[in-house]
């Protein structure tokens, strides 16, 4: 059975977030075998957040909460892809849409995301 | 001026490879310093290859460049987008147009992606 190749990674591997719909890349993030297993059990994409140390259901906090419609898995087995219905139109922590919501113009990235939530009003 | 943040990834960041015209998502690859730089002057998508150690001019050997049309940066610099145009409609050297190809159906991968050329004919 072909499944995610966490041990070369430290245990990690990353997962690439697109919007189901729009196609729309969301955010990246990254999975041990736990948060992997507790997806695939829930059908919530979970990480593990790298900063905390901790396992991350997305949208714990939020409300934001992205329902797994697909999952496709890379030739080298070391990068995941989730397609998911982003729940509230908004995946990054700062209030866009996406967290790719800069992009290189010139010498400089500037803004161009859609701004959904004022992260002030969500995270208390 | 914004940047990718190499030192926290040990000199290397993700960049997500998405085609600018489908939104499919084609590949991830890491990119160090040198290979950001070598990008942005060339507008050719070049990473680092960590299983070679090496930069890495993506279609130097196949001939299937990524011409880059945009670039993003997510909310904590720590990840790269690229925007493409992939050369030879394909991306993944197994011969797929992207390197996931593979869909969790049931318990496994099932393939779903486009071949588009026979590795052994390109790849000599």
């Amino acid at each position: 059975m072909i499944e995610p190749n966490f041990p070369q990674g430290d245990g990690l591997v990353p997962a690439i977030v697109q919007d189901a719909e729009t196609k729309e890349i969301l955010m990246l993030a990254y999975m041990n075998r736990q948060s992997w297993e507790a997806t695939l059990r829930t059908g919530r994409a979970t990480y593990w957040s790298r900063s905390r140390r901790s396992l991350w259901v997305k949208g714990e906090t939020s409300g934001n909460f992205q329902l797994v419609e697909a999952i496709f898995i890379d030739c080298d087995n070391d990068t995941i892809l989730l397609q998911v219905k982003q729940i509230g139109e908004a995946a990054c922590h700062t209030g866009y849409k996406s967290c790719f919501y800069r992009k290189l113009d010139g010498k400089d990235f500037v803004v161009v995301g859609e701004k959904i939530f004022n992260p002030k009003e969500v995270y208390k």
